[in-house]
């Protein structure tokens, strides 16, 4: 057989796999599959180079199934090669397995997960990036759908990939012409999309995405410019069963068995070609390895810091000793301070621009080769990566997010660069880890902490400076909590966090001279919170508590705290409970009740002592 | 005097209010007011038609600051204009003043907040519609930066523009070069923004941005080829003062006393030009007049059903009564349902493709034009666009937003398709309603409950089909909840929503059957929630409440209650606690613990009863 016959064959076969998968589920996505059946026989079986024992080795060229919602192909490919036992496609989408109905890294050949579409691009960037820096010659092969293609982080990760010029990186667009309710936009006018990647910076490809010859022709031509390339495959959605090519309304819908039956007819018997000697090895690649842990010596600070000048401080310090960490900025590292890393380690640092999509995307693809991409903007602007911040959760992803400017303290930008919601964007994700610093001892040792940490972890910073409260060696691990002030005789707790803390010992100071004695709880790990300390700690103080935060009400410390107090105490919760304005950041704390005069006021009410 | 003298005397004014301004206020971007100050002086001085008297005027020509950190220059720009007093200039930034860091609609000229950047353009995109839709000559100008063109968002809508057609949009890009921490991607390279625009489809003209006469030529030649325009603006940030022209490093910072001096040296004395005589009106133009409310008769449903697909039925019906409805959809309308409505009303219908931040943040410009827009998407994707919604909420925006397929009950799909964490995003947002519909006849009054509150309001719908549980003509209004199982003898209460709500009753009954009485309440408003219902129905309880809800841990409706019942009562809370997965709904609800077996247990257990 020649080598198009032998990637007609095994096609063919990738394409049966699906039909019969989706049917025994009796969900997925078929057509879609069968559109890209050709271009993943390309791939999997001549293009790329793995080694099918070692889904980490170096050398491995990295693929994305942008468009998650043709895992089935996927699962089917990976049986083809040899990585997982064909009886295993059997249970797709059943609980017991982990062949999900769209890619986790459950599995462990996906690298992160995908299913919102129209990430993939910004995580082979990561990716890609992660292969240079490296100094690896694998290559990465995102294969993207039509449909996705509307979605900004495409453009984002396209601009951010013709900047760095990663012609390691192959894009593959599957344009099938239909999208799940509608024809897509473009349909197939091809040159639509060669106009948009070629103004992007890319080098450009178009093939009849089911002629497997002219498939090789083109993959066999990507990087030769030294740009990244995208190949832009015209395709059938359905191709290969005549009763759904082209059709719309076929978009997430199996085929029902009588149906299956007659495509299966159509397509003809499973063809015999033994699909897992096509693959490829690649040249042997040592990798970098990457030490576990690291520490490093604190900054001498002698007065009052601004927590994201310590961020900035600490990352800096953290890149000496961790040559696995890496940054990625969205055009604002001069706010944040990753500003501080970018002069001391430039090769290892990424400019996103105003991209905070791609920034976190990257991010991910970074952490899936192993470094330890330490991510930062504006809390405020993590809102525009929520969904990428998501599926990093899904991906177990090691990324490390700051977010800098947090809550009305920012004072006179305003409402739109405030962060007061970026704690129940981070709280809800299971095994998220949320540090908030109170000084700049506790934000350098958050870092540390974080760097240590194997999972994500989200680290929120303040913009104006706020005193020295603790030593500089003292230890913040993740969980913890610190008691500030105590007595045997405290008539609240006052719980605070951040720009709070110094408040609330304020308060502790102003009440004092009133002979009201109260504790105070530095919840700098918001999550996981210290349920037994902060359970404790109210506890021995009458079973009052006043939470005090600069977030809005729903999702932050406070609900937390009620939460683990629910029939162990009273929380009266201070919070930005309006929507806030310009003004300076200690007026704004007066006016939306975060201040010290507002704690010492709650504790007084809640104490009966006014 | 020429009209070019003219102009350029007031870009003078801009300048020097913006300039004094920020150095008064402290802060500030007073660089980027300088490269707009001609731009600036063009629109609002020559090209834009609109009534002084009136920012509602439907005959205005709609402007849109989608850099929004340039608002001192249109602060400068309505004052000079005769919108605003001269004087209110000097309280920039002021907590008393409704000039703020950033725009915002506390002026009622400013359409929609800005300041989160890649924004202005969707919104600018939505106002175009709607002044189509209103069969308005009336245009809409967006002033672009160039450093956001980076955001994916503005390709989004330059793409959604140019599908529309939207020759009434003209976006300007003052292309400065400079970025916050570091010069733009392309800095003064305007062919490469000429071909991202054009390839996007636009119309494009480039001009120096400060050269008065080629920017009215550009400007004369909008709209003329039937297709959106952007005028690509050539532009020195810091323009008129020497020692900051051109200079990385004065993004975000205002002259020092000295420093201004010295700038307003170089610039020389106030013009004496009355730039309000220069204002042009616009030919009158009546817009539509829209109902305030509007009902519509429920849908005679027979047998379970699922709730999105009673929001569809009810959009559809709510459209036939209520002419300021519009629906804008992401590629999923066949699964939210939304498709009911763009079949019966396809003029008022807009599909945003698969971008879901163009989708939200069109439908905050259609708001702003008065349409009342419904937006759905899957609830897991409107995490895509969280900074959009965090935007509208500080636009006090009008817009109705749906996310489907909530929780792990869709079923196979898998983690990336599931919206678990959506009322995290909506909870935190002060004055947004949110309502969690159970049953068929429950969402359709929730859709039109939504259609007639003033503000945003999340609709949360469901993907299985679900038991009908109220009589067709019950009404859900905001802010309340359903007894639906009471004794006077409760043991507990049950807190559910959507679909735990059958979960809820059929754990009270088996709990019945072992001689345990529960309470049921449905709280389908999570926000407002009623406090004082569920702190009563908790109360005359046992003070022990199980809240059970298909939503991560942090964020949703536990919390919401036990911050309620804090210090009233004991809550135990089931919720989705790790990272889920592919399989059946059952399964599933099974497996993460929020079936009616699990609502047993807890019960029990917090009873003793075990």
């Amino acid at each position: 057989m020649t080598k198009t016959e032998i990637l007609e064959q095994i096609a063919g076969k990738l394409r049966i796999h699906s039909l019969k998968m989706t049917t025994r589920a009796g969900s997925g996505h078929p057509t879609t599959c069968l559109s890209a059946a050709d271009l993943m026989a390309c791939l999997f079986f001549n293009e790329m180079r793995y080694n099918v024992n070692d889904p980490v080795d170096w050398a491995n060229d990295e693929f994305v199934l942008s468009k998650g919602h043709a895992a089935p192909i996927l699962w089917a490919a990976y049986a083809e090669a040899g990585i997982l036992p064909l009886e295993s496609l059997r249970d797709l989408r059943e609980i017991g397995c982990d062949l999900e109905g769209h890619p986790t890294p459950r599995i462990k050949w996906v690298k992160t997960a995908t299913g919102s579409l129209g990430q993939g691009l910004s995580v082979g960037v990561g990716i890609a990036a992660a292969q240079r820096l490296a100094k690896s010659p694998a290559r990465t092969f995102v294969l993207m759908g039509d449909g996705e293609c509307a979605e900004g982080s495409v453009w984002e990760a396209a601009n951010s990939a013709a900047n760095l010029k990663l012609k390691n990186l192959c894009a593959i667009v599957d344009i099938n012409r239909l999208g799940q309710s509608d024809p897509t936009m473009h349909q197939h006018d091809i040159k639509a999309y060669a106009r948009k990647f070629r103004a992007f910076g890319w080098d450009v490809f178009a093939v009849d995405g089911h002629r497997i010859d002219k498939i090789l022709v083109a993959l066999g031509a990507i990087g030769k410019k030294g740009l990244p390339t995208v190949i832009l495959a015209r395709t059938i959605k359905g191709k290969g069963v005549s009763f759904i090519e082209d059709k719309n309304g076929w978009h997430g819908r199996p085929l029902k068995p009588e149906e299956l039956e007659k495509a299966l007819q159509e397509i003809g018997p499973m063809p015999h070609v033994e699909s897992w000697k096509y693959v490829r090895k690649p040249r042997a690649f040592k990798g970098p390895k990457f030490p576990a842990k690291a520490t490093f010596a604190r900054t001498a600070y002698k007065d009052k810091t601004a927590t994201r000048l310590a961020y900035g401080n600490a990352l800096a310090a953290l890149g000496k000793a961790h040559p696995a960490v890496v940054a990625v900025d969205g055009d604002v590292k001069n706010s944040t301070y990753a500003d501080k890393f970018f002069e001391a380690f430039p090769e290892r640092s990424f400019q996103s621009y105003i991209a905070e999509q791609n920034m976190v995307g990257m991010g991910m693809g970074l952490a899936a080769k192993g470094f330890v991409p330490f991510i930062a903007t504006f809390a405020a602007f993590l809102t525009r990566a929520h969904d990428q911040v998501r599926m990093a959760a899904y991906s177990f992803s090691n990324i490390k997010l700051c977010g800098s400017h947090v809550g009305v303290s920012i004072g006179e930008d305003g409402p739109s660069q405030m962060g007061l919601e970026d704690l129940s964007i981070f709280r809800p994700i299971p095994g998220c880890a949320i540090l908030y610093p109170s000084d700049a001892f506790s934000a350098e040792a958050c870092v540390e902490a974080a760097a240590n940490h194997r999972g994500m972890v989200y680290i929120r910073t303040t913009r104006p400076a706020t005193p020295l409260v603790y030593p500089p060696d003292e230890a913040f691990p993740i969980g913890g909590s610190k008691v500030l002030r105590k007595s045997d005789h405290d008539a609240a707790a006052v719980i605070a966090a951040g720009v709070t803390v110094p408040e609330a010992l304020k308060a502790c100071d102003a009440l004092a001279d009133e002979g009201i004695a109260v504790r105070v709880i530095d919840a700098y790990s918001v999550k996981p919170l210290d349920e037994d300390g902060i359970r404790r700690g109210v506890g021995e103080a009458g079973r009052l508590a006043v939470v005090v935060e600069d977030h809005f009400e729903a999702g932050g410390l406070g609900e937390a705290v009620a939460q683990v107090l629910s029939g162990e105490g009273r929380v009266k919760h201070l919070c930005i409970r309006e929507l806030p304005r310009s003004g300076k950041a200690g007026e704004l704390m007066e006016m939306f009740g975060i201040s010290a005069a507002h704690i010492v006021k709650a504790v007084k009410e809640l104490c009966g002592r006014m």
